[in-house]
């Protein structure tokens, strides 16, 4: 393979198309040849654009200037489940091609934030694979060892970003399609929260379950391209927007003391290799501040198990079972296979499968309530081309053993590269959590990679330190130091709205505080002072996000919601007071805090 | 019928009491005979509990006050298809019929609380009819006139409020089956948002869609029961938890602008009566404050026809089926009737009725997206006994036309009384809004109560005025006074959180103003003094509530969001800040507002 002549991140790109070292009619047409030179061994594109084909793309960017458009001259790849306007859509099938009128609504986004399309890429026929060899365009062998496949179905993507032909490529991940081949050509994978990332223009493989994925070489570059483009869609009813307000400031450090699940029944498929390389994953979360917590798997595999043994192959047979019944040679035989048991599902069975998922996704939620995230392997074991040769159900079926249920339970998931298999082979993590958690996830995956040290493809590091930017996530912290501390006559406004308690601490030594004239609660004021300040007795409280609006609207004058810093010097939200409402309040500042001044009555 | 010798409205009983003019035994005990005299003529109860099967009820209140339980001996009846433990649930179809080891949770919450079981009432069978006919044991006549029918599926738990036997009755409703009743004899009808009261314990009717409804003879009643009992419950795999917060307090008057849907393809199937009694209804909303705004209605009726004509029969099949198959001559023909194509809806016509169903709540919910609710007539025209009996299914659907889309769409919706026909049959309409929208419905009920004026069943009116508290909605309003002014640096923050200016206006004559020091926004201060303070120039903006929490945690300090008080003396949350901030800062308060000290310099 030659040499990787770029740093395709979006970062170094954007630095070297600034200084003029770089153009990207200079970089696509290089990057053009090397797609071209490696696709003989690799399949990793359907369809290369042209030059002509890619000459509007770069012609619109002569008018622009890199610092105009957040992706000036990014280059990326485009699975071909995924339209984009003028070039064939095939789903890996010749027979179901059609040449779209109008790109998906993520692709004209991208295109329209200055991002270059390259091509379509490879995929598992009609993404219904997870491997990558499905596909009457050749098999897509693995980026780092030839004996072993991609992983799909997004298989050429991956290769694109892997391979340094994209700075980042387009999935799409139903069932795993783009985790698979993101832990396995070691590369993030993001599945967004489903609705996050439009599906209009995607060909369906289960419509109420796909998602559009971004495969990226570091997990900063999968917030940056979520946060562009995540986005309320009126072409696409599946659309959601994020009720948390996630954007690219979202992303950063974890805080410390973050929990995070790990399955109590680990599977690894007989793999000698991964069950150390988990256990050293484990080790960097908790090394990043995170405890375990051990949870109860089987409810998430049930989930897992429905997708395929249940009624969902009808979403599929939906889209492609047409042309099966009418040309059934159009269809590889592996894929025929799969669907071949839809017709006779019947409308009772499929409501009785989404009730039985109903009572799963309550069960599995609460075992995720109190956590901040779930970590499980990507893929237990790998398998090799002659074991998926052998036996293409099963051994397909084995790498989405950690990756099956993530959509039918509406979570947010990233696979993370962690570690290498003595082969060479990439190994993975994911990280998954509740939906639109999503920012959250990339900072800590972000986190986890400098934390790795692991080489980038193009043997590049990931320089650190991280981002300074602040952890979010859909629960907000609240700094409380009168009546709604803990136990005491408001704290049911926490407790009922789901808080929890997550630490009893000091503010800074900046404060007065003051017992409020008037009632019938008695509440005090923390006032911050320039000179004569003391510690105060605060509690940090944990809500939801969405809760946080309503505790702040039931709250009266003089007080409100501002922020307050704490002993260790850092700030948070918590009661403020306005000065005028010192009138006819007590100083009783000297007591520490408010407990120590009610046992004093 | 027997005059009503007791106000059973929950403030009236707990009144009786509290005073000891009554008790629970001297009531459930004439409720009894009254039920017992009354069910020849109505047939609405299929079960009345005995003496000796009431005995625990009553005994359980003898160690309590009516200061303890919220519904201590508050008289109610249970529609037949949700478990009273020990009761035979017959869903009206004594083939089907089991005795509960345990009640519904809904049932236990409200014994629990107080309440007193009176007996299991009669339905349409399965709970499939909108008309109350439907039943081995007996039609369900209308309370007021004997033409016509009393509306079902919760046709016998109508009855029972109706004719002075219980305070409030549970029914359910999955496509209008406790909305048609409720308007058919002049009662409120509650279908609370899906999963906000507990469906355990309920007999299916469509699992997906199923709500348990109450019945009450005022808005009031019905707030009040909605916050005793709305609950996450977790054997309710579909119960939700409510992410507004709406509690007792959020029920209240509505403020004036409101903006209310009315529909443009307005239907009444041929009644001369309806018509102008609709006309009423929108010109007394308006005088509540309310702005009519004509919505397109054509994509709530293609979602309501999905739900006959579509797949969701085969989830009523999943409850039935078995039955049929088995022992044909136990289900009604009418119910057969209905049934009988379940059987060959296919997995795939499943999940694309889903599918167009997803596609029809994208529009609708853009179309109310900027309404506080929708009116509607509850039903286009009555219909008599005898239209029944020839065409059994036509003109039930003729109820449907105006209640059947609403649990499709997820909406949360109210039956209100509105007036009455010439021959003196109940008349009503329909409040409905999105999910989680309950309390704001039945404040503006309330309010749409007491302007009506109507008479309640026994002949009492509704006291004024409303109670007073402050309408809560699932928007927050916000008052600005610097950079998140309408065209300003941060107003950006506010409307891509869907914020929408409601007015541009002052504050009360209390404040100065500050130019903070620091940057790089520059931002102002308002600060509330007990003298020498001015009106400012602010804007008051409106949020979704779920919203508010993360504009709140971007604000940095000194600043912080508290209450301001506006020019008119009412109270908003909005932006304070804190004393020590201002060190550095310029009074600007001369120039009246933050834009015109931009303006100046």
């Amino acid at each position: 393979m030659p040499a990787f002549a770029h740093d395709l991140r979006l970062g170094a790109l954007k630095a070297a198309y600034t200084s003029g070292s770089l153009s990207p009619r200079q970089l696509i047409g290089e990057l053009r040849e090397r797609a071209a030179a490696l696709n003989p061994e690799f399949n990793l594109f359907i369809h290369l654009l042209s030059q002509a084909e890619l000459e509007p793309y770069l012609a619109a960017l002569d008018a622009k200037s890199p610092a105009e458009l957040p992706l000036y001259g990014v280059p990326f790849a485009i699975k071909d489940n995924i339209d984009l306007a003028g070039i064939p859509t095939t789903a890996a099938c010749p027979a179901f091609a059609y040449i779209p009128g109008e790109s998906a609504s993520v692709v004209q986004q991208l295109i329209a934030l200055g991002a270059v399309p390259l091509g379509k890429t490879n995929l598992d026929q009609f993404a219904t694979g997870l491997n990558g060899t499905r596909s009457p365009y050749g098999e897509c062998r693995n980026s780092v060892h030839p004996d072993y496949p991609s992983g799909g179905s997004s298989a050429g993507s991956a290769l694109t970003v892997a391979l340094g032909v994209a700075s980042f490529a387009l999935g799409t991940d139903t069932a795993g399609s783009g985790r698979v081949p993101a832990a396995l050509n070691n590369l993030i994978g993001l599945k967004a929260s489903k609705g996050l990332i439009s599906t209009a223009g995607v060909v369906p493989a289960c419509r109420t379950l796909d998602c559009v994925t971004y495969l990226t070489t570091t997990a900063l570059e999968a917030s940056q391209l979520l946060a562009l483009t995540a986005k309320l869609d009126a072409r696409d009813e599946y659309s959601r927007a994020n009720p948390l307000w996630n954007d690219a400031s979202a992303f950063g450090k974890p805080r410390a003391g973050f929990r995070f699940g790990v399955p109590a029944q680990l599977e690894f498929l007989g793999c000698p290799e991964s069950p150390a390389l988990f256990a050293q994953a484990i080790e960097q979360l908790k090394a990043l501040g995170g405890e375990a917590v051990e949870i109860d798997f089987a409810p998430f595999l049930e989930a897992a198990r429905l997708l395929y043994e249940g009624p969902w192959v009808a979403e599929r047979y939906s889209v492609a079972g047409k042309l099966i019944e009418e040309q059934p040679d159009a269809v590889l035989p592996v894929i025929k296979a799969v669907l071949e048991k839809a017709p006779a599902v019947s409308g009772v069975d499929t409501f009785r499968a989404q009730y039985r998922l109903q009572a799963l996704k309550a069960i599995c939620d609460r075992i995720i309530a109190d956590l901040d995230c779930v970590l499980t392997p990507a893929y237990p074991r790998p398998v090799t081309l002659d074991e998926l040769h052998a036996e293409p159900v099963k051994r397909n079926s084995d790498l989405g053993y950690y990756t099956n249920f993530m959509n039918m339970l509406d979570y947010a998931a990233v696979a993370v590269p962690a570690g290498f298999m003595q082969n060479g082979l990439p190994w993975g993590v994911t990280l998954f959590g509740r939906a639109f958690t999503d920012q959250y996830l990339l900072g800590l995956a972000d986190a986890l990679q400098r934390q790795h040290g692991l080489p980038l493809s193009g043997e590049r590091t990931l320089e650190s330190p991280a981002p300074a930017t602040l952890a979010r996530h859909d629960s907000a912290r609240v700094v409380v130091c009168g009546a709604h501390l803990d136990g005491l006559q408001l704290n049911w406004q926490l407790r009922q709205r789901g808080g929890r308690l997550l630490e009893a601490t000091q503010s800074s030594p900046d404060y007065r505080l003051y017992a409020l004239a008037g009632g019938p609660v008695q509440r005090p004021g923390m006032v911050r002072v320039a000179e004569g300040g003391a510690a105060i007795a605060v509690e940090v409280w944990e809500l939801p996000s969405s809760e946080l609006g309503s505790f702040l609207t039931g709250i009266p004058a003089p007080l409100g919601l501002g922020k307050v810093q704490l002993a260790d010097g850092s700030w948070e939200t918590g009661f403020i007071c306005e000065g005028y409402g010192l009138a006819g309040a007590s100083d009783i500042t000297a007591f520490g805090g408010w407990r120590a001044w009610l046992a004093s009555r």
